[in-house]
């Protein structure tokens, strides 16, 4: 059995935030699998058949991955930041659980990335250097009185919270509701950061807070953190502040 | 002015998942620092200054790297995993934060890495495919009471727990209490990960449930994760089993 599957993270856009390990399983493959709009980061070259696909669907987008590499290919599906968080890892696991029970046994490997979290954290300071959490605040797979009780109490617990999905077409309320909510149980003056196309031509930073906090500047690849009450500004003579949480912490809010 | 400092994450070990990026920052740099383990993991060469130092001694370490900065040096600060993830980034921004102002306008950049989490999420499959925290468990620099509280509010909130600096010779017993607690609020069937040295030569990753993790299986630099209700495995005819946290979720516990 040669056939191997490579679920990959390709970090938030730069080619140099694209770990070598990546690189070399992307040069080793014959099959491409992804979200369209990630398969299209990856360059064409001779050898390598590449099957975009739409955001939606990520379960058909598994079962042919795993398909493909019981088949004897060498199938990577490329995710953006790390393919772990909120990506397609847990789709394909998903898929084995449920599937043939031949595809236990394939050469399955993830191979991380980069996550949108820590590059956007990155280019603002340390807003992360205390414990955190990461809640994707799509309801398509939850429901959303869940993800209410669950940023109550993240916020309760003084976690600094990285929210994937904020919004799209298809939900535009959540992220307000959020925001609302999280004003209830944190100061107003608590830190947030809108990250949009990190490390991209495209890159957009925005550093507020809770009071001034817009739900409408965000889009569905926005990431958004909300501080801690520990999080602090460093003003600069030019340009953004720096955003940090020290490593040290008192009584939480 | 031409120094700047770039603090770098190296990753979990392998060269192979360290970034272009912090591989083209150490090929600029004059001067290398950090706890020495890591910069042991740099190659030596011609015009690099080693300054490695003791795992304590955060804040000089920063200060150093600041100072030099602002003497023109070009300084790279190495950490493991992620720079921003309870490692050097908040040491350097607490230090810019209250030492010498001209600090604030140097040329300070964070490179991010792969986080140990992240690495030994993708050894195993996709755990952190559902909402997840990161939880420093050191009480060196917070109030143990602190840590419990956050601990029981994340085993609510149905996040998976990733623990950080689970036990050290000077901090015995906070994994063995820390697990407790957690068997207080979840099932003693959730599935609980140890993974030591992933990507190296010595990795070695035992999956386990509550009822049945030791913590003198940890050391200092063991990465913890504690499943959430949701957390499955899936067996294999040989080799551990997969571990992954479904997309969807039900009613957290």
């Amino acid at each position: 059995m040669s056939g191997w599957l490579a679920i990959a993270g390709l970090g938030p856009g730069a080619a140099e935030l694209v770990t070598p390990e990546v690189t070399h399983a992307l040069a080793q493959a014959t099959d491409l699998i992804g979200y369209a709009p990630y398969v299209a980061r990856v360059p064409e070259r001779a050898g390598l058949t590449r099957h975009g696909s739409d955001n939606r669907e990520e379960l058909d987008r598994a079962m042919l991955a795993l398909k493909l590499a019981a088949e004897d290919r060498r199938v990577v599906v490329v995710s953006s930041g790390d393919p772990g968080v909120f990506a397609m890892a847990a789709a394909i696991f998903e898929a084995v659980d449920e599937g043939d029970p031949s595809w236990r046994n394939l050469d399955i490997r993830v191979l991380p990335g980069i996550s949108a979290m820590f590059a956007a954290a990155a280019r603002i300071g340390a807003p992360l250097g205390h414990d955190f959490c990461a809640v994707n605040l799509s309801d398509n797979l939850k429901p959303w009185d869940l993800i209410e009780r669950r940023l109550r109490l993240a916020a309760q617990a003084g976690f600094v919270i990285a929210l994937y999905n904020p919004l799209s077409k298809a939900r535009p309320w959540q992220l307000g509701r959020a925001l609302a909510l999280l004003s209830e149980e944190l100061p107003e003056t608590v830190p947030v950061v809108f990250a949009d196309a990190v490390s991209d031509a495209k890159e957009a930073i925005d550093v507020t807070t809770l009071r001034d906090a817009v739900a409408a500047r965000a889009d569905m690849r926005t990431l958004v953190l909300i501080g801690s009450t520990q999080t602090r500004l460093i003003a600069r003579s030019s340009g953004r502040p720096f955003v940090y949480t020290p490593r040290s912490a008192g009584v939480s809010s």
